[in-house]
């Protein structure tokens, strides 16, 4: 019988140790509710630690509630945001950004290996006026890592902001995977967010079980997004559980311990693809231009993944969670060495 | 020094042992995210056996997504839900039903001990002339058990569907605490929904860890609530967290039981009260007026519960939770009782 | 055969013969559209010279738009409007404020004779916290004249405002019959909108064809506004033909005449109500109780008018109109009389 | 002094003689306000005339307001509309479709000379997958004539009709210059709108005041429609002035002969600009690809017209109105001539 082998996406790893004890220690009774717990009032403190300014930080349930709520307090319905064309925001949310905001745009720019630049953000923009006919660019959101596994280097991330600050927008940052990020970078994680306004902080796939944190550098923003967030049925009645999750990823290293054990298993893969990728591996994902017919070969051996690109482009998107076993991503670069 | 005793709320109960020990046996990754997994398929068959008829289920994090997600499948931005004065949908969740909706209104109906009746529905729409310029009635929203801590019979139910039937209105229930409703009454809960569109199936105040379920009985609506749950940013990529813990209330009677328990502690208190209760105690919520001062030396002896109806009304708020110890419903009930 | 005689509502009256004059004149091509006209132009210095400070005035269609587009610039989504039980905004506006604001809630506050008072908007709120868990208390609106017919006297929108202001509202007046009320007091209208930030000034009723004024007494909203505006679709390309009526309206003084015929007419009615007015006659609006029997035969005698108030009651309103004939008023005077 | 020529846009052109007259005639006091008068009752009746089939017709204020609209109709919150690159919805509504829709998404699709055909619309959507992650195709919206001057033949719409109907979407179509198309088509106006379920059928641009009627071929959406429309202010108190000046556009030709008008001076610079256009001339408006220097030439001799394009394109967009004067038209083929 074939031995399956899950490189389909890490939004179905499993849950770590470290969140699974925080958990059950949560578990108890608390003299107060929603975020009056004792988890929930240390959030802000371990984020301002952790990125050396202060911060107002608050937890949800999904990374779509995280990116769509950030938004909403970043751009008016009539406002516009700036992101990549393969944006997560724009591609799998549903239009919760569009919802959150009240009818927010999105305008697409172009980027290679899914990141922008100050200059294709202003290709992507040529076309737009901004007179009072059309949506009002409020803010930039770029992905980090980005779609295609890239990360932006803080000089990267720098430069977009203060592209983007010279016209009066704001920042977001899609965070769904940045601990993969940060242990790619492996300085200091205050360096990835200067000048950004508003982070979306990713957990759940980086072992977390159900929460993400929304990290507010501006931090009078803070209020708002807590109407917003309760008012979107986002704010638990036992918070205590989310604000758990989120510090035993952060307080002890796990997010970077974790993170960096996926991105080891990419490496793995990306060795083994070597000119057959299609972008550079620098998270836990591996896009790989196969040949005719490799991906059924690969499929028949147990490994399970997505076709990526048009159809028939034979181009494949490989995963590995934290919690990938190793001798599963050997076997696949064996694999894939092997053509 | 004063022992505490906490009847503030049952939100920050703990999460039981069964749900718990549910949460630890989804930790492991599984094949698939988002509902894929097996606990997510399994959630209709449950409910289905449970209601005696047909149902779509899907997990929602909180009691307000659920209420709010359930009524926006059910009426259009330009619609109206009739609903108690004082219905949680309407005081305690910030808009979040005019937010799901896309600005629906609700509209306020009187009605003894939280409960409404078609007359006092009827009474409470009065002035309500539904032409052109006005919002369109299109469904009643009952909380069961109400937020008097009442229990409706299902005679009453019926009668209020029946009511909103003849007029082309939907049903929505506001199950929060269902539970204790269901353990009060004690018979089959297929009778309680009989010709309910859409229950919010509440397990968090009950021993849940994060979530509910929003339980469709008219089916037809189940795709229109995927799509907008996961625009809402409530479809969690790890959602078997969510499945599984409410499979673990509703499998094994957990639910009954820890409902049974919550409401046992309320009838010790209501017992104490006696004459001083302000509404029948059928659920796990006791309203009590206290006499001038009583309230100072209550909380003087350690006991926590929020102050109710106007200011200086001196009227008390007491929950009892699954999870409250037996001796501190005995030493409220004797200083109740001590007046 | 019968001679009919209107006194449904002021709503389908003439456009009078200066607005119409005006719209003549907007006729031919213009250099620019939308705003860019001479008419749009002048806008804010009519208004600013009517009311004796800065204002940012713009054209919309409607007055549900007006009303629903100023309180959009006033409170967040999560926002709540107080407002008298009877506003028009709450019950003829079939959820304009909800979908502009996108989703703002209106608590209902009681008042005699449709006017509130600084203690019936206490009392209206009195069970609201105000917490996180409830919309957020933004702004008050006041309708000028009421609904009832009445007109609030500069002190009391003074103490309204003061009122609001105290707590950090914004205030917001619907003015749709805002001429009746100035014609009525007499005085400097720049006295009745002391502490208002924003006015729906109606023209419509008055002798108006399509358009009525927003007045921005917060110059900083203007912005706002025009992109609102805009994507509500009220911001039309000729908008020459909008501003052309306002300032034929205000200008020469024809708004306070129209506005005075009418209110003359109201009050040949009121003299022959006598006692069984239900509301002071200070406006163009007269509500009557008659007698069983009574609403029949005045409308056998052609006289077309709406039941008001709850089945059965035998209560009528009375609308008067700028263009509505004397001898029409007379003739009902008379009928009244007879009883 | 120079002469000033206006082609910037058809959009401040005079109000053509009949329209004016029909808003004289419709000046009197009526005996029911809104859509009780004659005229608006009338609506239907003349488009079931001129398209051969039945529908249902409500007046707005602007384009912006009937497209917005008619989308709401045919979009649920979370769908999508497929739309060209330059569509008016997309680019110039400030967001209104995603307002009126509650936050739908267009989706934007390629196409020369501002036309879609089924394998542009295809390939515009080629990375939609459409799972439960992403919005769901809902509508398909193309403009006539298109942004760039072109015209749908009868048997293009059919065919992208058909390609909408085969994936259940609905189709829209934008006729803010629907006139201009059918004056050059010549043909049967309903063949320009078979299998399509919601027209914006265009006045303002072609002669009108202040009035867009929205067809609606699903007559089923018109009750939704009524609704949508008074809650976004669209729906006026005297709306017999709106309904005149649709019927005084439709009933005697007036519309077909006005945008004659139009297209026959646009034909004049087309001829001059040979082959320096840079799309077909179908319907009024030339877009010209002028040398280095000539812009400013030809302002220096008094023609009024936007800029196009990219910056320093030299590319110019020239709006011939219904009351373009002839001369005007023929002075700038002279110099467009002259080169």
């Amino acid at each position: 019988m074939t031995q399956l082998a899950n490189f389909m996406s890490d939004n179905a790893a499993a849950a770590c140790p470290e969140v699974m004890a925080a958990v059950m220690a949560a578990g108890p009774a608390q003299p107060a509710g929603y975020d009056g717990d004792d988890w929930s009032r240390r959030l802000d403190a371990v984020f301002e630690e952790l990125f050396g300014r202060p911060c107002a930080v608050l937890a949800v349930g999904t990374g779509t509630a995280a990116n769509a709520l950030a938004l909403a307090c970043l751009v008016p319905p009539w406002g516009a945001v700036a992101c990549h064309t393969e944006a997560h925001v724009h591609v799998d949310e549903c239009g919760a950004p569009e919802f959150f905001t009240g009818g927010a745009k999105l305008l697409l720019c172009p980027g290679d290996h899914g990141k922008l630049t100050p200059a294709s953000v202003a290709a992507g923009l040529s076309s737009h006026r901004g007179d009072v006919h059309q949506v009002q660019m409020a803010a930039l959101s770029i992905t980090q890592a980005t779609e295609c596994g890239t990360v932006y280097r803080p000089h990267e991330v720098a430069a977009l902001a203060a592209h983007a600050r010279a016209q009066g927008w704001r920042v977001h940052m899609d965070g769904a995977r940045f601990a993969n990020a940060a242990a790619f970078l492996g300085g200091n994680p205050a360096d990835m967010v200067a000048d950004v306004d508003a982070l979306s902080f990713g957990c759940i796939k980086n072992g977390g079980l159900g929460a993400e944190a929304i990290v507010l550098f501006d931090c009078s923003l803070a209020d708002q997004l807590r109407w917003r967030r309760k008012r979107a049925g986002q704010m638990p009645s036992k918070g205590r559980f989310n604000a758990a999750q989120i510090l035993a990823m952060v307080e002890d290293g796990v997010w970077l311990r974790n993170a960096a054990a996926a991105n080891a298993g990419a490496q793995v893969l990306a060795q083994a693809a070597g000119e057959r990728l299609l972008h550079p591996v620098e998270a836990n994902e591996v896009f790989v231009q196969l040949a005719p017919g490799e991906p059924e070969r690969l499929r028949a051996q147990g490994f399970l993944f997505y076709d990526w690109g048009a159809a028939d482009s034979n181009e494949a998107r490989l995963v590995v969670s934290w919690d990938t076993p190793a001798e599963d991503a050997a076997r696949l670069a064996a694999a894939l060495a092997a053509g």
